[in-house]
């Protein structure tokens, strides 16, 4: 027994994860309607497998065997997330771990259902035994005296607590609300595009962004999805985004959105990458991949001087007279109800918002029949406008109907490391601009490809970004970023 | 421990199978060019969860105890297969599992590069791989004595040995031998199809051939690969087709093919269809469903009536002047090279061949070195031309690249099947070809809904089809149907 051995145990977990990545796809792009009830009993069969390997007595023999070997510093990384992963699972019963798969296979097509209807009502039985099972889970793997929202973060964002995570959005709030407040008060109204956006166009559009940022076509896809999303790994990493006929901006930053999520994953070391240590570090640290290609290189000014004459070849006339107007019209400060359509300013506010709600649910404080008049009631509190629509507010996100509690922090996370990495990006690349106003994405993702891509996991998420960028990621940087960008965009003086 | 226990394992079981189809499909309709090697890796993992499903300990205990409650019938067939699956698999090491789906994915992806290329050289290698692993597989599972090529045959249809279907053959070749050299001295030769026949017009009519069949669009979905497929099951039966644009006719009969096995799965009992004595009851008695459709009804006259005026109605003038002439092009007998392509009059020779090479391969008396070799001289002997290229020849089929060994017989059992259905349908249903010409396949369906689909595997496949028929099935009456057929459309007197 060898190293050799750990490692092939370790790659049998991680092709279990790809295929269930890609169950979770084929159905939100490819299944038959009537495929639902099947697949949700194939996610919970893939789900009981990857279990079994997880809790199978030979791991830790195999980690003593490859520690035994005397590892290197990469093969230690993989050791000790083969340790964790294993003594996370052996705390869940197998038939929690599938019934968990099968009910988060079900509720997401409830949720789809619902929330083409409405209705909460219809969705809340689904979800409220995705609830009950995910919290007997956390219970079964959170340390003794810890609370149980912390074992699903953990999930997600491994080392990170929801007091820590508490924390930082309470150094947040202050200036989002400040800046907010300021823009509201300036009077100014962005300007709006108006013109004819198909569907046809808005996808020849978002495949010529793909090219335009080193999406490799040969080991991806594009589909069109209700949530867009990007799932696999290496030589197969598929993303879809969504379409609004009115609005092609949504199509657009989706598209950006997952376009980085998709080059993190197409850009890890392809030697390591189907173990432990050559994976992505963290959903805070993808997140950072995503919003960083999305907002400080999509919604930049500079990237406007490409983007602009894109869309005037798409679609014709758009409403806008040139990249400085385009660039003031993807950076419009609006109070609207939809988390993935938010301005930078407001994104934050909404996912500090559900943050509070499913740490509330999980915990304990919060039941799911009372879940949509929290969230209504917390929306108007914190946003200023009444929720009109279920769509509009509580049935918005994928995210619990697939049981994917305690992600929703690491999108801020993300943020605040996307600013970080921005601040460091431009300082060791100061033609960054011009090459960028030229549709030539690639120094961006060349520097993220050797600073964050290829390093995997081989430290911890928070110390991949620190040594990335030279620092600790600060909410400050962030604050201050937005300060400046919107303070200028909105004259604020 | 109740008969539920096994039931719910079975379940598993049969939920990784569908899992592995769809990466099948997946593999063939959708995946980017770089995602093979993971696929290879991602296939292997599931093959191995599926292993350590059916050697679990726990599985024979399940059987005891679900024996020990007083099983009905059909829960005893449970049981049954249970046992046999699990008795099957301990023989099979999980590492040499996981290296047979490996390999299989693996040489999947070098076949298809392969046969564009023309190169069998290529593939060699690939090839040789899967060959010597399911020959070690063989190995392990056949019974002491029993030639390693019954154990593979037995995993598609089984019960049935090579011996028995060899004997089956030397009844059918006499007969096949003397039709084709009757037609051929007949001096007469079928008309063709000529005119314009563009893809998406061609998918059009699949899509219409699927509505008459009855095939269920919300259990289902329609694409394009190398080599025409049918995946899954029940609520999520997805078929593949091929087009091409100078012959419109190999896409409809691949599509009426993969309609017949996918109106099985679709129509198989919901409640017991997805453990073991629901599901298919062989690949003979699947193959006997997309072969009647294909033959029986899509190649018979009255279906002539309907599909000209549909083809009319798809691409215009077709160079055939009516339903007489297009049933006349739609059996034409000629040698060909590929047997998707072949008459009724040819199929069974081609199917005879494939047997006797890979039964040769697998019992070791020839190596894959010499297979390109042994298939060309074969081929010369039997059908009387040469093979100019490999495309036309050995690499013709997806089979042996995927490991089925063992399968290519069943295509035959199924023409015997079905020719032994179509009669006694036929009987039970004299207004038959006045429905077929309207386009009303429906009392062929729910015949087959009820005397077969229905059924699952309760009773062996022979008498499955036995019962459903009221007699043992015959080479004769298979025989005895074409000359008929065929005797009156070459005017053979």
């Amino acid at each position: 027994m060898t190293a050799a051995a750990l490692t092939e145990h370790l790659r049998r977990i991680s092709a279990l994860d790809r295929v269930a990545g890609l169950l979770n796809w084929d159905q939100e792009t490819q299944m038959p309607r009537r495929g639902a009830a099947q697949r949700a009993e194939e996610a919970g069969a893939l789900a009981a497998a990857r279990h079994a390997l997880l809790v199978d007595p030979r791991l830790p023999e195999l980690c003593d065997a490859a520690e035994g070997a005397g590892p290197d510093a990469r093969g230690a990384v993989d050791i000790a997330e083969a340790r964790r992963l294993h003594a996370r699972a052996v705390r869940v019963p197998e038939r929690l771990a599938a019934a968990v798969a099968e009910a988060t296979a079900t509720a997401h097509g409830v949720w789809e259902a619902a929330k083409a209807a409405g209705r909460f009502a219809d969705f809340a039985p689904a979800l409220g035994r995705v609830v009950a099972l995910r919290r007997e889970e956390a219970a079964c793997i959170a340390d003794a005296g810890a609370p149980p929202y912390d074992a699903l973060v953990e999930e997600h964002e491994p080392g990170v607590t929801g007091a820590q995570i508490a924390a930082m959005f309470d150094e947040l709030r202050p200036g989002l609300v400040a800046l907010r407040a300021r823009i509201g008060a300036s009077g100014r109204a962005a300007p709006r595009l108006r013109g004819d956006f198909p569907t046809e166009r808005q996808i020849a559009l978002s495949r010529r962004i793909g090219d335009v940022f080193g999406y490799d076509w040969d080991a991806g896809r594009l589909d069109l999805a209700v949530h867009p999303s990007c799932t696999g790994r290496l030589g197969d990493v598929r993303i879809t985004t969504r379409i609004n006929e009115a609005n092609p901006l949504e199509c657009v930053y989706s598209t950006i959105h997952e376009l980085g999520h998709a080059l993190y994953e197409q850009g890890l070391d392809p030697e390591a990458a189907l173990t432990s240590v050559g994976g992505a570090a963290s959903m805070g640290v993808h997140e950072s991949q995503s919003r960083l290609m999305e907002n400080q290189i999509g919604r930049g000014r500079a990237f406007a001087e490409w983007l602009y004459p894109a869309m005037r070849d798409a679609f014709g006339e758009i409403g806008v007279a040139g990249p400085e107007e385009l660039y003031a019209a993807v950076n419009a400060v609006e109070t609207g109800f939809i988390r993935t359509e938010a301005d930078e300013v407001h994104y934050n506010l909404h996912v500090m918002m559900r943050f509070e709600l499913e740490r509330a649910v999980i915990g304990g404080d919060l039941s799911v029949a009372d879940l949509e008049g929290a969230w209504n009631e917390r929306f108007e509190r914190d946003f200023g406008r009444a929720v009109p629509d279920a769509r509009l507010g509580v049935l918005q996100d994928v995210h619990w109907a697939v049981g994917a509690f305690g992600y929703f922090p690491t999108y801020t996370l993300g943020n605040v490391y996307a600013a970080e990495l921005d601040a460091a990006l431009r300082a060791d690349a100061p033609g960054l601009d011009a090459a960028l106003a030229r549709g030539d994405v690639s120094p961006v993702l060349a520097w993220l490809r050797r600073r964050v891509h290829r390093r995997g996991r081989e430290v911890a998420p928070a110390a991949i970004i620190a040594e990335a960028t030279g620092c600790e990621a600060r909410p400050a940087t962030l604050i201050a970023a937005l300060e400046r960008k919107f303070g200028a965009l909105y004259a604020l003086g």
